[in-house]
C-alpha cells in the first residue's frame, strides 16, 4: 500500500514507522519540516505540503493532525485529493469531524477512524511502531459509507497495523468515548488539580502511591491536547459530567449526614466480576468467525447489527469485497 | 524481633510472610482458623485468640484487621496486652483510630502507622512478602508519643520491612490521604458506575483502553473495604468531594456555553513538570542524612519540622535511641 500521513505526532509517527517498517510506501507532511528530517532515516518520504502529499496519490491518506487543525487540513485535502485516495483520520471524536468532512464535500472519499491507544507523551520522538499493535480501533460507519472505502481503511488497520475494528456510528462513538476516555481524562486532571492546590500538597505527594499514580497518569498528557479532545466532544462530555456531579453530591451528602453510601460502591458489581484491567484487553470469545460480502445491498445493516452484538472486524480484503467478523 | 499480627489479610499476611522469611518470630491470630492453617507452612505461628496473641509478649503487635473490626480489636488488645509490647496498626485513617485507642486507655503503648501500598485483591492468598518492599509509610506522631515506642515501630518498618517513614500528625495524615487515596478510589468507582449504567455499555467497554483501565483499577477492590475507608475518613473526604463537585460544575458549564476551560486543564502545571508516575516513586534527593537523638526534650518538634520540610526517616535504632532522617 501507498499511505500518506498528515502530521507526524505520536499517533501519526507511530503509524508511519510501523507501515514503513513493514515495507509499505509512506509519504508524510508535517507543519514543522525538522520532524520530516527526523523521520527520513525511518524511510518516511517527506512532502512539502498537503497538496504535494495528495499528488503522491496514496491509497489511504491518514489525517493525524491535532483536532484544532482539522478544519483547515480537511479544506486543503478536499481541494487537492485525487479520486483514487481514501481519506481517514485518527481523531478522538467522530461526529464533529464527519460534519467538517461533509461540509467540505469530502464524504464520498472519507471513512473516519479512532485508535484506542496512546500514551501521555506526544510528538514524533515519542512515536513507537508498536504503540498500536493489537489496538482496538473504532471505524465510523455512516448511512452512505462506500463499501470499497470502508474495506480499504479496515484492511489497512487490521492488516499492516494489526488492529481490531469496531464499526460504529459517529455519534454513538462519541457518547461511548466520553465515558471511557474523555471523562477519565477530566477526573485525572481534577485529581491532580486537587493536590496542586492543597496546603498539605508536599505530604500528600510523599504519601501518594498506586491509586494516585494510576488515577492521574493521563493528566500528564499535554493539557492542550486533552482540552481540545474534551471541548470537541462537549456534547457528550458535559452531560456525563452532570451525572458524575449528581452522583458525587449524593455521596458527599451521605458522608456528611452519616448515611449509608453502600449503593454507590455496589452499583458496578457486574463489571467487577471481570478480572481487573480486563475491559481494554478482553480475550477473544470462543465463538467463531464469519465473512460478510460487501456487495450485498444490506451490508451496512449486517455489519452494524453484528457490531452492536459485540462482533469485531478482524480482517478485510478489498479485492475480494469481504470483511471477516469475529464474535 | 518477636511480632504479633492481628488478621492475615492482604497487608497483615504480606507483613507476616516478609518478617517470617527474614527470620523473625511471627505469631498471628485470624478470625478464620483456616487462614492460620494456610499460613503455617510460611513459619507463621497460630494463636487461638487475641488474648493468646498478647500473651506471647510480642515486641510489636500489628493490628492489620479491617477497619470495621477496629473498635472491638482495640478493646480486646487493651484488656490483654503486656507492658513490654508496642501496638501499631496499618489502617488507612489515623485520627479515628487514635481516638479509639485513647478511649481504650491504650495510647501509652500505641503508635499508629499506614503503609502506602496495596493492590485491588484481598486476603492471605493475595499476600506477597514483597508487596511492601520500599513502601512509604505514614507513622503517627502525637504530642504524647513515647520515643521508645516510636523508635521500635519505625525500626520494624525501616528495618525488616524495608520501608521509608513519614512522621505525621494523625489529622494531617487523614487530610492528605483523602486527596491521594480516598478521593481517587471514589472517582475510580464513579467511572465504573458511569459505564455500568449506560445504554452504550458494551461498545464503551470494547473501546476502553489505557485511560479507563488505569482510571478504574482501584475500583476493582472489594467495595466493602473501599466503603469502610471512605466512611471512616468522611471528615476529610466529604469536603474534598465538595471541591471536586464545584470544579466539575464550572467545567460542565463552560462546555455547555462554549466557554474556555483552559484554566481547568492548566492549574496543575507545576505537578506536570515531574515525570509521569513520579509522586509515588520520587528518587532520593541529593541532600544528606542526619541523626536525631530521641533523648532530646524537643525530639517531636525536630522530627515534625523535618517531616514538614519533606524529610523521611530511613532508619531507627531503639537501643541507641536514634532516628536517621534524609532530606
Amino acid at each position: 500500500m501507498r499511505v500518506g500521513i498528515v502530521s507526524l505526532g505520536l499517533i501519526g509517527g507511530s503509524i508511519a514507522r510501523k507501515l514503513s517498517e513493514s515495507g509499505h510506501e509512506v509519504h508524510a507532511w508535517n507543519p514543522s519540516p525538522a520532524v520530516l528530517e527526523e523521520a527520513r532515516p525511518y524511510g518516511i518520504l517527506a512532502a512539502d505540503s498537503i497538496t504535494q502529499l495528495c499528488a503522491a496519490e496514496p491509497d489511504v491518506l491518514v489525517l493525524a493532525n491535532p483536532l484544532r487543525a482539522m478544519s483547515s487540513v480537511i479544506e486543503q485535502v478536499a481541494a487537492a485529493v485525487r479520486p483514487g485516495t481514501v481519506v481517514t483520520d485518527v481523531g478522538s471524536v467522530k461526529a464533529p469531524i464527519a460534519r467538517l468532512v461533509r461540509a467540505a464535500g469530502l464524504s464520498p472519499q472519507f471513512v473516519g477512524a479512532h485508535p484506542m491507544a496512546g500514551k501521555e507523551l506526544s510528538g514524533f520522538a515519542a512515536a513507537d511502531p508498536d504503540l498500536l499493535s493489537g489496538a482496538r480501533w473504532a471505524v465510523a460507519l455512516e448511512h452512505d459509507t462506500s463499501p470499497q472505502n470502508f474495506l480499504r481503511v479496515v484492511e489497512l488497520i487490521t492488516g499492516p497495523l494489526t488492529g481490531i475494528v469496531h464499526a460504529v456510528d459517529p455519534g454513538v462513538h462519541d457518547e461511548a468515548v466520553a465515558l471511557v476516555s474523555h471523562v477519565p481524562h477530566v477526573l485525572a486532571t481534577q485529581l491532580l488539580n486537587l493536590v496542586a492546590r492543597t496546603p498539605v500538597r508536599d505530604l500528600a505527594l510523599n504519601l501518594a502511591a498506586g491509586s494516585f499514580r494510576d488515577g492521574t497518569r493521563v493528566a500528564h498528557t499535554d493539557p492542550r491536547r486533552t482540552e481540545a479532545m474534551i471541548v470537541e466532544n462537549a456534547t457528550w462530555v458535559a452531560p456525563a459530567l452532570r451525572v458524575v456531579i449528581r452522583d458525587l453530591e449524593r455521596l458527599a451528602e451521605q458522608l456528611e449526614t452519616n448515611g449509608s453510601p453502600s449503593q454507590f460502591f455496589d452499583q458496578a458489581d457486574t463489571l467487577r466480576t471481570e478480572p481487573p484491567g480486563a475491559p481494554g484487553t478482553r480475550a477473544p470469545s470462543e465463538s467463531g468467525e464469519r465473512v460478510v460480502e460487501l456487495n450485498l445491498a444490506n451490508w451496512r445493516d449486517l455489519v452494524q447489527e453484528a457490531a452492536s452484538a459485540g462482533a469485531r472486524i478482524i480482517a478485510a480484503n478489498e479485492a475480494a469485497g469481504e470483511l471477516t467478523l469475529q464474535n
